[in-house]
């Protein structure tokens, strides 16, 4: 079976080595000094690994079941869920009003990829539920915020998020669920509603859907689109549980993965709902909370990388097979272990590269969400809004990728379900689709996010690569040239491609949209890339600090290298793929496919 | 529920356009004119797509069931295995004289890629049989190609390869199966072999194993294995079947796909076998069938990218999201089909683009085998050697990726089991991993093809694509721009990293090994680059005979185009990874990882 031990040390390095939190100047960064994080990350450390991390195989094998209407989570769900909500670890970002522990976003981030590592699949249900309670907390009225946020911070209530119908996900203006006032301020809900995470299980009294519908008379399309609580059980106004609600599991979801969570076909039949936010603003609403979303799910793509990462490290030490190639290196054993294999290392580093790299990226993409929140940053919030697609596209396809190499380091045994491999390639799949499949990542980005407030944020990220580069480079020749000079002429390629987005775009959208995947993969690459030139120059500052664990800031300082040379590259490919053109994307008519 | 058509024309194609097999002087190939084929590919595409794959979505979901030692195959499989035996299918390329058909191997091959696409966890119980026959075949006593072959042709048994144990896979040297000779000429076979695809099934009468062990007191490591023969229930000599073998199953694995197909822990408890081939040359004999073997899972690779393409298709051209952004294109409708999205459009013709070329990469090297066997050609078998690691190894990979990019176009719907979609990946995964995982295949390729009887292979590749550039180029300044300049280039890579190696290798073999994956990559690349100048070549050639079937070629040029602009620059990425050597890839501890 596999196993997982959450990465605190290179959590720690990121935090304070690299970002330095606590020397930030963004309210309640003052208070992570890393001592306190050391202990919340260790107390994290020690729950995800020993009661989340083992349930992970289990899930996987017996699925959510459901039986008149009533859904069962797998066994040991439920009482290690009691474990996290008594930890507090539920709120752990949430405001103090309401029962959470007001901590910044960046460290619920950071605990965060423990949890989902340990197991996604478990992970969401408190996941979906943070979601829905930020909507409340952005967008709902104070008695709102009242009735569900004390129950949803501690996750007594669980929440979820309604968007998608059967014939519509990405285009939501199609969208057929109804509203229908009530004159008293309710809605009556009616329609479908399809792939709802959480919807209906058994490891919580209530859950509050929130959902999309349109208002009866209301405007045609996107525009007419609104939110609404829906809450399973009504609440009564002493805040107790009231009647039956009109909402049912129609049935849940048989997946290529994630099954420890249950993917509901929600039935909404005259379901009494609440407003939350304005009318027709809908899409507002659910648009606030994106970036928070779509950052998770980014580091969903980390966090399975990571651990599969971890269980690929361990068997290639285990597994003895062959000879390294330049002689043996256990002549005492009856053959060496795999890891002394060049392919077999490339792979690791691959895999290694990519976890470090995206933990950084991600952390990054928190403590700007804590600016735009807690000190209210517009260049912060603008910046965060521009890299949210990266985030979550580029993270979540490369950190597939990863866990499909990590599976093929065990050949055969990584095919047999028995090991759990196939189980972290399974459940990494989903985390390219939802929160907006990957290409939707791509058209946010080219065709939103470049263009937002004149091109502003993306010259800003330049001018930051830019100006890093210019103050950090000179110092130190092989740093400059394994580090700088590659991260530079990554820059380049991105500056290159978003200058052919500029001129041939104008002429033909479809110049800039036929090379969005590739954009959007060139643009992760780059903040990989920063990322590693940030974390190569922390290493470097502690290694010359006298820091005492000399192995672990050189291992970084070559993890980076092999980052550089082998992956930030890519850029180049990238670049020749979006200079080439819509004309051989859109060449043929769709009958000649 | 997925469907799947058997793309007899792209076949005929490949086959008359491209290869013009019927004027080869391969002995065999006179009888493959275009009316002989159609007949055939149109019979195989109407079994395969009516009969074969619509079991497929059955055999994943029932999956094979292991009761009391006897092992049941899911509903449908045994009446659809009679129907492919009664068409004569499973001896399509056998000799007569053992109740086959005698057809090129490269008819085989295209008829199996049907097979292939349609049901690949059903097609691997007769491509077992097909496997173990020919090694009977080519290291067999007539005695034992009398009694093993008529019913192993007609699949009234079916064949198994027994070299995998829990400890090696790779490394066969560690194998622990003991082989003790009996005096009278046979063997007491005794150990335990696992992952063994179709060891045991419902579906035929006998099953003949073919077994690597040991036999006692031989030389230690790989050159003391040897190869038996080990019938599920010995053959009396009158060829009734006789007493139960001491051969069971122990367990069949839970695996992440291919579960149509039952795959078998065995347990060899001194059961009777019988040599094949010479003592201590169980390598070699297994060696020889490897090409065959290792491009029929090449072509599982493309398989699988070719149906889950298909389906994609449909879904791109039914599912309404979203409208062009030049302007509605059905207007009429409340949504555009998502084909008409640029990003959607990449996917397709990355999808389309790969399983066409994939396509002519294995028919051309279907014969090439053909050429090796029927005639005797050493230089065919040389480079079909030097290729078969690129055909097993890159379209595997890519076309895992492939039918991960198909699974996407399906956003949520591609997740859930209900579509198939997911399928086609988990199936598809399987292909990287067996008949050597493709880190084996590269090693293969680089450690061991590539200076194979000094390098002369190789340089016959490169003078082949030299020479077919030189003889096609200068008539057609578009064509040599948008094909052959491309070619040329991902030539002169792939050149590149062969004279790295070579510069470097010597010196650190490191340096080679760590590029080999980035080598067999490039080097698919290119020979897929090749494919595509030759189709161009070829529908340009059509269309200047007047073609009635314009838009077949042109949407082959567009193709092409796409390819060659699109996916061919990879070789320069894959260039600068392998230039930056082993130091990266190596610089760690093995316990600082």
């Amino acid at each position: 079976m596999p196993t997982y031990s959450a990465p605190t040390k290179d959590m720690q390095f990121v935090l304070h080595d690299v970002l330095k939190v606590s020397q930030s100047d963004i309210p309640g960064y003052d208070e992570l000094d890393p001592d306190f994080t050391s202990a919340i990350l260790e107390e994290a450390g020690k729950l995800t690994s020993e009661v989340v991390a083992p349930l992970n195989v289990v899930g996987d094998k017996e699925g959510c079941r459901l039986e008149n209407g009533v859904v069962y989570t797998p066994k040991g769900f439920k009482e290690a869920f009691e474990q996290v909500k008594e930890g507090g670890w539920t709120g752990l970002d949430m405001p103090e009003e309401f029962g959470g522990q007001n901590m910044p976003y960046v460290i619920g981030t950071a605990v965060g990829e423990f949890f989902s590592s340990a197991n996604q699949a478990f992970t969401m249900y408190q996941g979906l539920t943070h979601g829905a309670a930020s909507a409340i907390l952005a967008h709902g009225t104070d008695e709102q915020k009242a009735t569900y946020l004390p129950n949803m911070v501690s996750c007594e209530w669980t929440g979820t998020m309604n968007l998608t119908e059967p014939h519509c996900g990405t285009d939501l203006g199609l969208m057929r669920t109804k509203a229908v006032p009530q004159g008293d301020g309710s809605y009556k809900i009616s329609g479908q509603k399809i792939f709802i995470s959480a919807g209906e299980h058994d490891m919580a009294d209530n859950i509050i859907h929130l959902v999309l519908a349109k208002i009866e008379g209301g405007p045609e399309g996107i525009a007419g689109v609104s939110l609404f609580i829906v809450p399973k059980f009504l609440v009564n106004e002493d805040g107790s549980l009231g009647e039956r609600n009109g909402v049912s599991v129609g049935s849940i979801e048989e997946k290529m993965g994630i099954h420890g969570n249950s993917t509901c076909v929600m039935n909404y039949d005259e379901a009494t709902g609440f407003l939350l936010g304005q009318e027709h603003k809908g899409m507002r609403a659910m648009f606030t909370m994106m970036n928070e979303a779509r950052l998770g799910v980014g580091m969903q793509g980390l966090s399975q990388a990571e651990v599969a990462y971890q269980n690929a490290l361990t068997y290639a030490r285990d597994r003895l097979q062959g000879r390294a190639i330049t002689g043996p290196e256990a002549p005492d054993k009856a053959a060496d272990p795999i890891i002394v294999h060049p392919d077999v290392r490339r792979s690791l580093m691959d895999q290694k590269s990519f976890a470090e790299g995206a933990r950084a990226f991600v952390l990054w993409g928190a403590t700007m969400i804590d600016a735009a929140h807690r000190k209210h940053d517009a260049d912060a919030d603008g910046l965060v809004s521009l890299l949210t697609p990266v985030i979550k596209g580029f993270l979540t396809d490369v950190g597939y990728d990863m866990t499909v190499k990590a599976q093929q380091v065990y050949g055969g045994h990584g095919y047999v379900e028995e090991w759990g491999m196939s189980q972290f390639t399974r459940d990494a799949r989903i985390a390219m689709i939802y929160e907006g499949a990957n290409g939707v990542q791509a058209l946010d980005l080219v065709g939103r996010k470049l263009a937002q407030d004149g091109g502003k944020h993306v010259m800003a990220f330049f001018d930051l690569v830019k100006t890093f580069i210019k103050e950090n480079s000179g110092k130190d020749a092989d740093f400059d040239a394994q580090f700088m000079e590659p991260l530079k002429n990554a820059s380049k390629d991105l500056q290159a491609a978003g200058m052919y987005f500029m001129q041939n775009g104008a002429k033909n959208p479809n110049h800039a949209l036929a090379g969005s995947n590739d954009f959007m993969h060139m643009f992760g690459h780059v903040c990989l890339g920063l990322m590693w030139a940030k974390m190569g120059l922390a290493a470097k500052e502690a290694l010359a600090n006298g820091a005492s664990d000399v192995a672990f800031y050189e291992t970084k300082l070559n993890t980076g290298r092999y980052y550089m040379a082998r992956q930030l590259p890519a850029t180049a490919l990238h670049l020749t793929r979006i200079q080439s053109g819509a004309d051989t994307v859109m060449a043929l008519d769709a009958a000649n496919f």
